[in-house]
């Protein structure tokens, strides 16, 4: 289990369809670490450990648990299933999988059928960043300090784009 | 419930996402009965009603069903969902969803990740009608009345289509 | 200005690029007031009325409003434009615009580059529906009265899907 | 002839139209090996060897042959061309060649017309695998000891995903 | 059988995989017709008439058919399965089938493999119109009538595209 | 010929491949009448009349012409041709074609090597009134009086925008 | 210039709109002089020598050219201008070009509106291959050296396929 | 700040959304520089510098700006907020970006809503050099010194293009 120190129990789950979708998702955990946001990060399949699926989201929800990103790749299945068992609000996050460039990925996260939302980044490490700022922004409508982790975040990226705005001479 | 009246048990069940997916998988169901195979069919969400699909797949198993034909548009999921939860074949019938004109649906099925078979026949009508057969292929390595029922159809297309090939003066 | 009575201030805020829009995105609206959600609908487009979105996002967000719905089609940058001007969470519905099957506004929306998040949904009404779905989750997770009238939404879907499985017979 | 040592008859044949095709389709063959079904392995182009493969699959199909496995790329008539030719059920795997990803190939297979079916499975690795999987399930229904070999690897790749469920620290 | 009244023998052959296709392919027919080309037409199906292909192809390529054009949809094999047992050249025409909006018919013909080619035109009525003047302009390297027959139709394309030119005012 | 009859020579000439096109281009022939911006439109194509392209093209910008505005459908070589023929600068419309959805005229428009560029707009009736603005655009530059004519389109836009943001009660 | 030897005048042209393409299309080159046909192979762009262009098609078939092979990328201009100025048949291979996989080429050639025709072939060296073959079958009508070596290569092609059906054991 | 010497304002702004996408406008500067026109290159975000792109389109196009270039990847925004924001010609260069083999960057850039128009270019290099090209064109109306520069360029491109139309025997 990868856990953030400073808080006993995680408010976003971080769940991937295969180990293969570590070196992207590492990227969304990372931010979450800076952002000071608690979490828990697990390979858990759709496909081959639906029951541990259906216990994890059971058990960490019920532990305090308000957000779940989902990463997995190909007919991508993991969001919308757990978006079937919680009512937790869940992002997923597309792999770019072994082939289709990972539309294959994007379409089965994002086109669910109205009554069980997953709300979908973009395929692959920025949508895996992105998964983390947007559950710490919604996090923050409720936690001042993730409210305000998040718009320091932003202040910050603006100023650096701000500063690093030239280029060099042809 | 719609069961073929000849047998006491379905061999083949028949589900699909949503109501609106029968004007479609209506005429898998036709497939089957005109073969003479029993079957069930149903409407069981993968998303609404997870917990139905768990109850129904393992009962109709349990109780002999030998193949499972789901039927799904936009991220669809249900065969994939239901061929984790049990060892008889699944097939899937891509449905033409709302948009992107059915690839959304292919993808989502088709694309399924190693470890966890789901066979995919074409989006919508052509596919509806050929998961039947499909299924009755797989009865018929087992149960001799199926396979002569397939080769039957099989040889009646083929005469068909002999006896009719001329086309109107231009 | 399209107000849920109830509430004196708006919660969630959907906006959408244009009014040909409102067709699909009625079906958000809907399903906010039928959750007792308070919300404000408006058309305001990224291109043509840049300065009004920068004042509406900016005096709404300040007011409380916590979860912003963006619809709009083709280039569909309204989402992008409006993560980029505020902290809370953005939700893009993607309209099925003139051509290429609402692929355009999909990308457009979800593709997001890292550091400014959208959690898309589908394309057209089913993204609808659940951007509302989803926003009362987001705000669930806050607010009792929201999860609550969520966990019912679901509970009714799931018990509606339970007692609507069968299908006529062929 | 590539052919598992327990048995004298190939229970399923596991075609592809190039030799290229191989590397892919070694995992299918391997799959196969490891659950115990006797299997053929061979090159046979529906284009460059069209009478060869009507010979092979008549002669195979007489000889006890129950499941036909197809693998081809870009325009992959082959498992489409086969089932033409056969009541065996026919399950096909489109490898990803020269360009578009895929798509071409998967198209190819999967898009058949009503009346001749292909169970089309993931495009490459996933799919060669996920073939050897359904077809071992399909002979399931009928040979208790393929019904054992397969849900004894779906049980071992359940505990081993429940076993490596963890991710390391960020 | 649709056949030219001024020859005794076809010179062009018109297969296409169904009825259906006749909306599409009359033009075809008809443009081959208003050009002087003997043609003969015919509905053969690669997956449901495959003996009756490889019987209509070898003996009309025996009685001096030079071309063969052949349309179908979907997993469209029939241009490619046509090629596989002949050497005269055969050209394919892509119908737009029941999704995905013609690209699965089009890549299913034009994506064949090194050693066995089909010419491919347009998806639907354009490429079955000029289906016809390639035929006839393959033919006018042999028969003069026809060089000049496609040469008239050009020209006169060319003369009515310059006389008509002009648009209403707005 | 549908010319403007404020000034003398057309400032804009509007080509397309096909007079179906028209129905669509109209929007394009309107917004620059609006504004005021005299043109000429024609219907002209690359495959069928490329004398007349090659004359046209000449003549005009001889005479004066700054910007030509093309549109064509499938494989849309219209706007390509002419940039092909000449230095002032070409836009491109995609016109939705018989299939595809408009993305064979997109990428056949806007995908030119290196060299000789043309400027493309959105497929369809979005593209045609865009590329009336965007000639506009490029006229204004030089001639104070349709930058004065652009900028006021612009802010009447902006103004109808903000005028009318409200949408019905739900 | 790349000739035949045998022959003192091509009968198939070979063009190509860039340098880069000739590592793909080299393999049509061989292909045709392996077969015995005298070709001229060149680079021309329509849309950076368009005059050339014209003048080439002009003096090669007026000086017995009866085949023209054109291969480009992106937007892949070069058959469909090549087949507005000539009565010939041109067939196109797309080359892969900078992006989207060679979709963009593929379309902008086989998307021909109706009266032009091109016999498109499939992306890259199997097109270029297929091309030369198409070729070959098209002369090989007229001339029985061409139809015989044509024959010739298909027979082998067949002999060495039945030859090398074995695959290694796994 | 990259800035061409001769002249003391810049005419041209080049804009891209990340400074890893100078590798590939780095071509559309150094054409620029070729050519002879004043140029501004910048890095400005779309989505994390939202203002400084609104102080520095307003300020450039006041200091006398006539074209601006905007390079984006994904959900590529930053030519279309360009344009929302001025009345000077904007011109567009999708970035091939982390996947869709850049579709995403080129449908959200060409796909703008009619009002406000982006004049499209190709995907990644070729699009790069041609904004700069087509940018040259644009001036060339007004400024004679642009319209030589650009004639030059493309007469000595035609002329390199006949002298090197020559290919290595096979």
């Amino acid at each position: 289990m990868s856990e953030n120190s400073k808080h006993s129990k995680p408010l976003v789950g971080v769940i991937m369809g295969s180990h293969s979708d570590w070196s992207v998702m590492e990227n969304c955990a990372k931010q979450l670490k800076d952002l000071g946001v608690p979490f828990e990060a697990k390979v858990i399949s759709a496909h081959r450990t639906p029951e541990l699926l259906q216990r994890w989201v059971t058990a960490s929800t019920e532990n305090g648990m308000e957000v779940i990103i989902a990463a997995a790749g190909g007919a991508a299945h993991l969001a919308g299933v757990t978006a079937a068992i919680t009512s937790v609000p869940v992002l997923g996050v597309p792999m770019k999988a072994w082939s289709t460039e990972g539309m294959d990925s994007l379409l089965s996260m994002v086109q669910m059928p109205g009554g069980v939302p997953v709300g979908t980044l973009a395929v692959g490490k920025p949508g895996a960043k992105n998964a983390a700022l947007l559950a710490t922004a919604i996090l923050g409508n409720k936690y001042p300090e993730y409210k305000k982790a998040y718009e320091g975040f932003r202040a910050q990226q603006t100023a650096d784009g701000e500063a690093k705005q030239d280029l060099p001479s042809v």
